[in-house]
């Protein structure tokens, strides 16, 4: 079975997640524990997957290192990554991204769905570019073995990370917006710029972003990856699914209007189709994730290429960023 | 004596300080209760704040109200207007601005050096201009009776703020940037724009952003002042000193560098003269401010205009803007 990394989910896991996950045959996930919360709530948060996946450790790990997902692949597990998909657990600190990398987060990205200290939001009106703050945490995540993800940030300011970035960057789950034009999606040039520094794009299965041709079949989505290859390069791009785990209406509220609205914000929805986007339509169980090896044989990707794409190019990342890279 | 309200002083009072600005005839001011702090930590520096006020309650007290202030004026005492330069304060929560509001915060400036999730800052390479919450922010303290700051908020941003503000706003300390030319002073459209409706801008007498010239002599001081009205108009200027209380070399740091770098800032400063800025040589204490007034006078301004300036524009704009304000 082809080994599979998906660059990220989020949502409420529990031991029926890392059960259909195994048996899909993914060997690690990066999993979201954080969306607007602040240092302490972060920490919370922390301590509760510590817990999750120290109770259910005959199917699951924490990954601090790429051999550790290798390692956990090999043991028929998944190794879960620790990320967040904000910087808030930071406050504003320039010293607490060596404290969270030490309690092992290896994924953060730079903001959410609103600009903030680090950088413009692809929801604001105007992207700023990186702002002084992002300068300084991109090169402090290089130093302290983070992982910068750009999934959520601007255009403008992910071409500025790119760029100030000392290590190759991430946008772990987003698709191409020449291919599906949404505010959250990414430009060509921002593409070919991930692929000319090694950087590596996630292509996601979340309906909002990808738009119902690409959800049709698996098929249709992998030729979504194999026009995203034309763009990016074989080496840049990945999987990143976007998948969410027992999301209920609360969770959909705590993720668009967080605590910064008491309006509506429908987030990568619209008006028209407020509440939950139903599932690709070839992706309706966590299962499903075993199509992916043979739908991009089915496009024409070669055994080498499978494998960079279902993998080989995460992990490559991940030994190019992560601390303790080389142990 | 021509009673004076100046917009903006932050550092560490003490009794002195009052007693100071009493003697200079000052009836109210707006105090800095912070500029990077978070929520626990703005709470800790509020609760210093009512206590420094409580023990020297014969000379000030905190004005939750204009009437406050006017009271203040007639018992011979200086009213201390609770004020924070950065929206901290709140961190992301839209219904924090509330709660500080029935606690006395009357002032709070939308971002300090730094961009934030409200707003571009002077010192940014880019002002992205309002961003999400800081529209929904300005709307809740138009609601909570706050007085909208963008001083250190960019120009862009800040005619933004004009624009999305329902009431009008203050730069409570900043010059014009055709006077001297500063990231920190704000050009003509914005004073222009502040003019228009019923803002204010309180002129600085910080040298770093006043510049050599105007810090010479009163009079020159007083011909800044006069040219800004020239600019923004009769009714939209005043003072806003911006003198710091007993400030020592870890409280520049704090403010320039706060947490967010390890690097070297200089805010207003510059490498060339990184301390502290040596006073206008016409306030070297407090009690200078009494100058003001007649300073006023030698540059042609009539009586009626020397009491907008000294005070009665403030009072008007918090008047309008100010929570509780027909009470």
């Amino acid at each position: 079975m082809t080994n599979i990394i998906d660059g990220l989910q989020c949502g409420h896991f529990d031991r029926d997640s890392f059960t259909a996950l195994q048996s899909a045959g993914l060997s690690g996930v990066v999993v979201t524990c954080g969306f607007w919360e602040g240092t302490v709530e972060s920490l919370d948060s922390l301590g509760r997957w510590r817990d999750l996946i120290a109770e259910n450790s005959d199917v699951t790990t924490i990954a601090l290192t790429p051999d550790d997902i290798v390692q956990a692949g090999r043991d028929g597990k998944v190794a879960a990554i620790l990320g967040y998909q904000n910087a808030n657990l930071f406050e504003g600190r320039i010293r607490f991204v060596e404290l969270f990398a030490e309690l092992g987060v290896r994924v953060v990205q730079l903001t959410y769905n609103n600009q903030n200290e680090l950088a413009g939001s692809c929801y604001e009106a105007e992207d700023s570019g990186l702002a002084r703050f992002g300068r300084e945490v991109i090169l402090e995540m290089n130093r302290a073995g983070m992982l910068v993800d750009c999934s959520h940030v601007g255009n403008r300011s992910t071409l500025d990370a790119i760029e100030a970035s000392e290590k190759p960057i991430a946008v772990t789950h987003a698709n191409a917006d020449s291919l599906f034009a949404h505010k959250r999606n990414k430009t060509d040039d921002v593409l070919r710029a991930l692929g000319e520094t090694g950087g590596v794009i996630g292509c996601a299965a979340y309906r909002n972003i990808t738009g119902d041709h690409y959800c049709k079949s698996i098929e249709n989505w992998c030729e979504m990856v194999a026009r995203t290859v034309e763009i990016a390069g074989i080496d840049s791009v990945a999987i990143g699914t976007d998948r969410s785990h027992n999301f209920t209406a609360p969770d959909y509220a705590w993720m668009r209007m967080g605590r910064w609205t008491r309006g509506i914000d429908y987030g990568a929805a619209s008006a028209a189709r407020p509440g939950k986007a139903p599932p690709p339509d070839w992706f309706l169980t966590l299962q499903d994730m075993d199509k992916i090896p043979n739908g991009l044989r089915s496009v024409g990707f070669s055994e080498e290429e499978v494998e960079k794409i279902a993998h080989g190019n995460w992990l490559r990342l991940y030994r190019a960023t992560f601390r303790n890279s080389d142990s």
